[in-house]
């Protein structure tokens, strides 16, 4: 066995192009998971997914400012670049890229991308400018890294919905792959944000992926109709004091328009507030229409 | 001398790509002139210029629906395809890419590219969707030519100073070069839609660039105040009975705003209409601040 050559950790763009593009030269492949850091076990399930896609694996480490609003969390999210650093070596991870954002970002900077009729639902209605900060930053790291695979987490079903869209609406040459929820062994999905919950608010927090469960139970013995299935969830998410819910819907996976009957790929979302912090999770499956 | 390899017309944009990824794998260089048709010398200087700039030249030529406002003239736009593509093998272009509007836009494409504050004004006052259109059409047409250098015509210069903006903010790998006007030997500017003039009209029609000529004539000898080159421009196309102003402005030519003194870069764009035919003109020039 050879030893895995160090990963590089490159800051400019330019570099980081370079390197994809000497690659590319040689006919191999390039697999893309873009993150904010902070890692947990679903960001590395994606780099190793992505060491399946290609022969070579480029992630990108960036708390992106353009897409937190002005009352959101981007100077308390959480951060520690060594330890990411160290968990991607330990993933066999190529290349770190590690931009900074006033490289990225020009002060007269101008250039908007909007995936209209997704981006202002759901996470979108709380999070109004959310969605276009996404679509910039990674539409950016797409150009700069020039993967042909881009590897998304299911856990922001809407956000890979929104850059799958983007995607094809701009033919941009990438094929965008999504990895499972990765979940604690109580059943919360992991989150960057989970360690900013209290030892009780970590308990209560499972209380989501319970409600999706029930759900995923009254769907399973044949409920095809919308509002016995919300009625569980708010229920389930109401028994739990330190819990408060922000939304749950039953919509089509495809448009995120809401379902009357649930019938082919469907993906419930939910967000709710454990204190001062915001967890989302969701369950996407395909439902075959009643009998 | 060899004979040069016939021009490929390519309609599928998978193809396109294959080809262009096949040049860029043996290290070529590839400009591209994208194009709605309907070739004059402007079109072809352009083809020209891609020619110097790199190994090979692709361009499009798609009269792009996004682009047009419902009152204009989308279905009107002067067509003649297999001309075009005579005039193209005679530049020697290697590809020429002709999309079907049916494969570029699916029917429920949703992502908009905006750039905000450049994209308004001007030629977006009486064209508040064009420069979106222009935008979608040409981040498509990038994302599946992947050119080094994108050559653009000044002749559009608000259209080429927002691409330029796009192609910066969003990190697209390409180098944006402008070609400058070509004029018919009266001064007018070289237009796909001077066919459309009637006789009158086309005697009349140079009267944009006599306008934009006194306005240089006056900056030479030294005047630097907006509003008398203004009066002066007003003058001359109220001389004129059959060209109706649209609106004219002295602008700095990185961003568009009015200037009040003229230094710097200078842009100075023009519309007018002869009879149902509205033609488009501009003066940009370096200008010193007056000793």
């Amino acid at each position: 066995m050879t030893p895995a050559p160090r990963m590089a950790v490159i800051r400019a763009p330019d570099a980081v192009r370079r390197q994809t593009r000497q690659w590319r030269k040689k006919g191999r492949r390039i697999a893309f998971v873009p993150t904010m850091g902070f890692f947990h076990e679903g960001h590395l399930s994606l780099m190793r997914r992505a060491r399946t896609l290609a022969d070579h694996v480029v992630i990108s480490v960036f708390v992106n400012p353009t897409q937190f609003g002005p009352a959101e969390d981007f100077e308390g999210y959480p951060r520690n670049v060594p330890r990411d650093l160290d968990l991607a070596r330990g993933e066999r991870v190529d290349v770190c890229f590690l931009p900074r954002a006033e490289r990225l970002y020009a002060t007269d900077r101008r250039t908007a991308v909007h995936v209209t009729g997704l981006e202002h639902v759901l996470e979108g209605t709380t999070r109004p400018t959310h969605f276009s900060g996404v679509t910039l930053v990674v539409l950016k790291l797409l150009h700069i890294v020039e993967p042909d695979v881009l590897v998304l987490g299911q856990k922001d079903a809407q956000q890979a919905l929104i850059l799958e869209h983007m995607v094809r609406d701009l033919d941009v040459p990438v094929r965008v792959v999504r990895g499972p929820i990765v979940r604690e062994r109580d059943g919360l999905a992991m989150s960057s944000r989970n360690v900013r919950l209290s030892p009780e608010e970590r308990r209560a927090a499972p209380v989501l992926f319970r409600a999706l469960r029930d759900a995923r139970v009254l769907i399973t013995s044949g409920e095809r109709r919308v509002e016995p299935i919300l009625r569980r969830i708010r229920a389930r998410i109401a028994e739990e004091p330190l819990a408060r819910l922000d939304y749950v819907a039953i919509v089509d996976a495809r448009n995120l328009n809401p379902l009357e009957r649930l019938e082919g790929r469907v993906l419930i979302p939910i967000a709710a507030w454990l204190g001062t912090t915001r967890l989302i999770d969701n369950l996407e499956l395909s439902v075959r229409a009643a009998s």
